[in-house]
């Protein structure tokens, strides 16, 4: 009897369908997976609901997914993995090769293949499948953890890399603004990496409560108060470093008198055009800094599980089976009870 | 016969008086200067034009000028400057003490004295007299320059500090929006520090021109050309660095498309709020970062002049009798015939 | 009734004499202080032992001592200081004035008065009184911590410092040569930073069982073990950062094998000129920097503890009256038995 | 007629032969290379004189050379660098697979082939031969330059690295100690870069000499001087950043006073072990930081050449035939007639 793969496919918006495809074998330095989970992420909810966002739009059928975990079931020549292993499966695949990948900048590759991306066309087929051929480079073995925990490997890599950029935070006061599965490992960063006071904004109580339990000082709920941040706005500014994980102008721009001079404003949140006050930003000579994706820092995520450094399971709130997508799709979306939904495959 | 200080009064838009003042003896640590040339800034012409900007307005006559340079005319106690020798007067004056000059931002010193400054109220008094009481550590020797170059000192710093801030220059391709006194010193410095490319834009053929004499490898103007950067954006963009220094939105955003992933945008030009491509910025890991002032910078700037690292002399297009200080006012605000106006006194 | 400071002095190696003198009067901007804590330090032990080190000798009567804490008694005018309150002390007393401290390099002032110096001549005589007059810019409020662990502010700013040199440690491998005060505290800010790993070094068991309770994942005692460190030189190396806070050439030069390339080492230790393994070091691209004092990382250091970031209660292992401070000292020299001796005043 | 590939082959100390081989056809994005030039280095002078250096020891023959262009000859299918065209040919081939070159550290790569290297066995042939098959990515486009410049982008992209490290150099004051031809251009780079001040030391003449007509401020032969540089030692120091390029301890010892604090000490010079005076280091917070090899710098050095922005021909001061190979060597090794002999073949 022939295994079957199978995938989730967007074909538009609302319009997700269960592919079948026949299983491969891996080819050298190649591994097969067998998917366990698969965590949905922004994006992917941005091609469910929307069919895209900006210009980037579905213009052929894609499999989503990017974060990922499984187990080994196969290996190809020149793997050293071993059968049966948990590992997180990163979805940076760049080329290596061009100017960038020479510059340490693998991120911005010029030929980036990132799993469930309908940037380029043709898209870049995701990693939601119940199997899938991948790198062994790709691969970072992550027994000890579960598979949920394993796949939030990629948002924790996302922050890190974040994280880096942004510098030193021992002792640093910290602003997140939004809670989402980001904003929430920032908070989670920050803490770990030694600041002295983090403190989260966003407009659901549900989120809120949840920044506080994974560390945040203090929260505050700018939907319902909107001069959250002034008090903070004292002796030129309190904060440090600033992770912004909105995308809302709104956010951002009230957030800039709460930062003291040369204060760190780190841009994870992806939201178009923001009208911000630069005069400000320029006179207390803040830097704003875009943080887009990751490399190496899957591996160190990963790493930082395993050692018990960073504790992500309280982030995965549900998950469900691959017969009910859909059902997961539309509870990812719901900001009053969702963080992580995962999908069990 | 009593000896008299003339000093350069704005009393509010258009209303300029020369006022007149006792001479006083340097106590302490400080020196009398009798100044030779003060250099008119964006900021003295927003006072003279506008009675202010933005929020900052006259609400008491001030002295103008934060651009100077004079001969030492007598010493108090404790000093080591020699009498008759050429000094730059820096206008940086922090506290010291408080807990940004702590940390070494004294340009963010919460107490600071910036000659000619309507921030505070009582306003600091500026600079454009004949004869001023400065702390011996304000003063950097400048003899071997002229005095105009030596008081050319201060907009240099502040681009000294942007450059620094930016870090190495050396082989990056380097853009400069904007072509006033800053934007020019920004090709002057990008050129003394190796860049591989200097590119400018602005919207005067005049300050264009000026700005290629300096060492711009190309301009552009994008007033008659506005498309001229679409050329850099092949390859996910051409430019490392860009030194803003027009304060203008547009000049931001069509930049953003030309500068490569990871690049860096020092942020000089004061301008209000602006709406950018924050969605472009964060997915190519840009950093705006703003640039205010200088401290340090000051005495660096006088060195590189005084070593002939840098020749700041084309940029001083005209210098006006002090009685002629209206005059000198309304043609350094045509940016088709001056690009630095200064005053001898 | 005159109220009278008694002072510990150091005359000479092995002659530490209490000295008493009249108290004072706090002037402008001065606080007097009533001496709670004082932690002894190595280079107190090298002038109570040794009269000093290297070329640094005791020329005349200093008084000792730089780590205190004590309860604000009376205050000055223009000090916003609660009598009552207990301060961390911060030996740092720069100039403020001249091109290092313009440089916001403080550390290196040139007319540093750090207390307790033999340094410069006359010596900078040191806070081991029960009174002191001290300016309040020195002082840390420190209400809610011991006075114990506010005496702790000094030796854990220099370790902040050095953190703060060495950049980002989340997720990285640190190890830690010499577990004294400085190491410990070492692997403390390291764990608190979110180092994934921290191993720790050292001859004897007493400070490796403490640097494992306050955080070590693993130690070696390189005095029966030498060649602990040849596991970790693998793949080109294991850690990306080291403290070194032994200064001694062997625990440097056997730890560069097992440096990752591009690794960052900390110079924290004193002990003369080594012999280094540079052609390795070179290929390797590690970085060898010094780290020496501290200045506004002292506030750092009281906040991370004020906001219970950082525990260092379990360093201090001992604490004598003042009239004991012969049989403090002697103990504070023993590896054995001792970390961080303090004297109560 | 088959064409023949002649090659330069060390055998052991002092044995030098010329080897043939066939010539080869290009792959997939590969091209061949007519070589013109090709520079000889230090490491080929150990390998020649001695046969290896430290525990690097030739086991087996190999083709020297690594500082080469030539004329693309042919090329392989997707190559797009144009027949008759000169190149530059990077010696640097790593992985691009393992964890440092993910993490951009190409440099350290674990499986680097970098051309002629005895590190590795069996060991890595050179590029001293009449034709060679390099990747394309290997290859920077040079034509406007000579060939012998051309084959100045080796060591020029060793000192664009170290100077990369060292970080901005406007209106530094850098000191350059060993005047080989790594000092040279580093001298070169320091004042293309904007030192304020750039002063060189070395023990002979004919070296300080060429440092000089390439761009010293001043120099120093510190053979017959050799208190030279204590004159920079008042005030806690001069310079700040050191190029140390000789390998010699004397060297970096007696630098360390004229260091001011937070210093910058970029090691290129490769000497073995070295006795330094540490606590002096630390006390003054010098970074000591390994330089070793470049990755993407040498497509910089290419660019830096073509733009005119470093004049490298005054450095060669030889070039021979191939035929004249022992000559050449022989005559690199002179340090009171060569800075850079080339081989042309």
């Amino acid at each position: 009897m022939t295994q079957i793969t199978q995938s989730i496919v967007a074909h538009g918006a609302k319009d997700l369908r269960i592919a079948v495809s026949e299983i491969e074998t891996p080819g050298p330095g190649e591994v097969r997976i067998r998917m366990q989970r698969g965590g949905i992420c922004g994006s992917d909810l941005h091609y469910y609901n929307h069919g895209g966002f900006g210009t980037v739009r579905l213009k052929e059928p894609m499999i989503l997914g990017h974060e990922v975990a499984g187990i080994v079931e196969a290996v190809g020549p020149q793997v050293d993995l071993a059968p049966g292993s948990l590992v997180a499966v990163s979805p940076s695949r760049p080329c290596y090769t061009c100017r960038y990948c020479h510059e340490g900048l693998h991120n911005h590759c010029q030929n980036m293949r990132f799993y469930g991306s309908a940037m380029p066309f043709p898209h870049i087929q995701g990693a939601f499948r119940t199997h899938i051929i991948a790198d062994a480079r790709q691969c970072a073995p992550a027994d000890g953890l579960t598979a949920g925990e394993a796949a939030m490997a990629e948002p924790l890599a996302v922050v890190l890399h974040a994280a880096r950029r942004a510098g030193d935070l021992m002792g640093k006061r910290v602003l997140v603004t939004g809670c989402g599965p980001i904003g929430q490992l920032a908070v989670l960063v920050a803490r770990a990496a030694g600041a002295a006071e983090v403190v989260a904004t966003d407009m659901t109580p549900f989120t809120l409560d949840m920044a506080q339990q994974v560390g945040a000082d203090r929260v505050h709920n700018v939907g319902t108060d909107p001069d959250a941040l002034t008090y903070y706005a004292a002796g030129k500014g309190h904060f440090d470093v600033l992770f912004e994980c909105s995308g809302v102008a709104a956010a951002l721009a009230t957030a800039v008198p709460a930062m003291r001079p040369g204060g760190e404003i780190m841009q994870l949140g992806l939201g178009g055009d923001m009208t911000l006050p630069v005069q400000a930003m320029t006179a207390k000579e803040l830097s704003m800094r875009g943080s887009f994706r990751f490399h190496a820092e899957f591996f160190t995520a990963v790493d930082l599980m395993r050692t018990g450094r960073l504790t992500v399971a309280p982030l995965i709130t549900q998950t469900l089976p691959l017969a009910d997508a859909v059902a997961a799709f539309e509870l990812a979306s719901d900001r009053n009870r969702a963080i992580k939904t995962q999908i069990a495959f």
